[in-house]
């Protein structure tokens, strides 16, 4: 299969910041590369939260609210369900581990070895007050144009 | 860009009613339209709440009821987090406000202007009992077949 | 249209579980199928509810716990919104049925019927503690090169 796709693309807008959709959204992205396909990721809005590096923040009174209540960073964020204040995220990660299933952190990190481009969408990053230091290393920002121009080229993308 | 996009399509399917998924369904319309791409938007089920006018709707008992608890109209719905009954919706519009983001009406009226086609996908509406007259002007009806024909040719098609 | 589709392809990824996403997932694959597409889902995380049988699951006190809290089966999963412990799946159900909607359990048998193809990801089946024998028949069980594969090679791709 990688013969055949070496060289194709795929793009994934991430505008979930809930664990399983972003671990969904990593796992395809790595498949892709795996596949030797050129993948590019945007992270929107709530997606931004898994590519902060973890620390609170915000400026204003709400950008601080916001960095409170929902806390970025790829040890941080919990499921779509179940999550009870934290004990679902606990709950869903020994079961993943018990399976030997790669944790969040490091499926960001394989990505980054792997290629996988990461663009930061600059209009989230500016309501919600997430500064390019509040980011891991090597994430690109970008605006819409930039996913436009990558989707219409792409052989599948999607929005998680 | 433009030149090499020109005439390629995009097509979107509306599924949520949520402020912010929604805005991000209009950003990309609108930024791949300014491509001069041939973006078709469908809105179905939660997603038709974002081109209704905003009265309530409903004539059966369970369609008030949703019609109350549901109200629809660019002005009326909330983010997919942290609305907390309509407190998130006033702290998203002033933070996005503050940074210039256009905000939902508008970009709905943008993409209207940019020649973006919008169908209203037509058992949503009989299910949840949402009538040609309480949607904004300019939306076609139309049924899965029509997503189909323009998906099956587009560059890129996304779930919202 | 069927003519000018026959043979093209497109592939979902079904990660939701809630029921109008899942109905949603199955029209568009019916009207994929009937369009002569040559269609393939892949249900993963919370979207292994709609293709299991709906009887309890799992073996470990979290797997049981998941499978109490998460039951799964095409009767059992309720809509996204307003569930209120069931109520809005029966308002749903009857206000679709009055509509005459094609209910979720032959939505699935027609895309059965139809021949499109139901791939189970094998890494959420692990995880959530979901067997075979948990599935309704005529599921393949896959990994993510399976998607990759497909959705590299199809005219739309979706996550849903």
């Amino acid at each position: 299969m990688a013969d055949e796709t070496a060289g194709e693309k795929a793009s994934i807008v991430v505008f979930s910041g809930d664990m399983d959709k972003v671990m969904g959204a990593f796992i395809i992205a790595n498949g892709a590369a795996a596949f030797d396909m050129d993948v590019t990721m945007f992270f929107s809005f709530w997606g931004l939260k898994a590519i902060q590096k973890g620390n609170f923040t915000g400026k204003s009174f709400f950008g601080r609210m916001l960095g409170l209540m929902n806390r970025g960073g790829a040890e941080h964020i919990g499921p779509s369900k179940f999550n009870f204040g934290g004990i679902g995220r606990w709950m869903f990660k020994t079961m993943m581990k018990k399976q030997n299933v790669i944790p969040l952190p490091d499926l960001i990190m394989k990505a980054q070895e792997q290629g996988v481009t990461f663009i930061a969408c600059e209009m989230s990053m500016n309501v919600m007050e997430i500064g390019k230091e509040d980011l891991i290393d090597g994430v690109q920002i970008g605006g819409v144009g930039s996913y436009i121009a990558e989707a219409s080229d792409s052989n599948f993308s999607l929005f998680i």
